[in-house]
């Protein structure tokens, strides 16, 4: 459509290719951009490309950081013979953000998916296996509890459970606060199956 | 919270600050931008410069425009004495999208509202009753049917209806409450139709 200039068209087109931005929301940022004041859009600008270029991966555990090794890496204090398996660093910043888990971690960034097509290679999974060479006590797989999260998890385990090191999985049940009616069946079920002594 | 990177929080801060792009939104963008090739990143940045410093107003009719007059008033073939009043380019984009109307524009750029302290003289209507001495047979006033757009409705009628110049608001056919943008097309086109004398 050529309903507005070329420069808004071609704005809004590219920001609709963005994840969770639809074609209003692009046409609504599109005029605040144009709007904005010159200054704050060269910064909002060089804030991104300076994120892109200055970020890369964590040598030890493959999260996104600034540094060669990440702060969680970096820390001594922490336990680095427990390794927390996530699939991207949300995930390690949602477990960060509780502060009592005092492990380190392991980035797959990603999650097998045989509809999508990604195998056991196209995630950090030879990178997990060779950080267990190196005094490895336990590993946490806190891959989401959705299909390619629980895929995930089974594999990894089969994969360790050979070398003796122990292999666990965060529980899965009804979240705090939850309201039992509005809870999935397999969720219920998880939670019933998982239940503990009281 | 210093969860991620240095640059990683300052990408989320930034991107946080747009419109309709809550922190949970702002963690995902800023996590894809990191992730995208970096030849798509430089051409996503330099669409917002070149949109940000290409994009002017219509010398006309106060559009957002690449050109010094918008393509809908460079138009001959369209009835340049029909002006519809809008409160923005997403309202006048909205009507041209029905396919329907012949006329031109005049862009206002918001809306008079006591409440937030925008009187006539913040939008652009000196700029509309200068182009009511080049023979208007109509103004159609199509600002949205909230608050702020009722009130700049009966401003401007009250401010034209002295010339002897016909001023006809859009139908009510749009919901109360309602923002033109988000309307359906059929809705438009029952409010253009239904128009009546103010």
């Amino acid at each position: 459509m050529d309903l507005y200039s070329g420069h808004i068209n071609k704005l809004i087109d590219e920001l609709s290719g963005l994840p969770g931005i639809g074609s209003k929301s692009a046409q609504r940022l599109a005029f605040h951009l144009i709007n904005m004041p010159l200054d704050r859009v060269n910064r909002l600008v060089k804030t991104i490309v300076d994120a892109r270029e200055n970020v890369c991966y964590c040598k030890e555990c493959f999260t996104l950081t600034d540094n060669e090794v990440c702060p969680v890496c970096a820390d001594q204090k922490r336990d680095h013979s427990t390794i927390m398996v996530v699939e991207n660093t949300r995930d390690l910043a949602a477990y960060e953000k509780t502060g009592r888990y005092d492990g380190v971690y392991h980035v797959l960034h990603g999650a097998i998916s045989p509809m999508l097509g990604i195998g056991p290679g196209d995630i950090r999974l030879k990178e997990l296996v060779t950080r267990l060479e190196h005094n490895v006590s336990e590993v946490i797989i806190a891959t989401n509890s959705s299909l390619e999260g629980e895929t995930t998890a089974m594999y990894i385990s089969k994969l360790i459970k050979p070398t003796g090191i122990r292999v666990t999985r965060i529980a899965s049940g009804v979240p705090v606060g939850g309201d039992l009616e509005y809870i999935d069946e397999i969720t219920l079920l998880r939670a019933l199956e998982g239940r503990t002594e009281m």
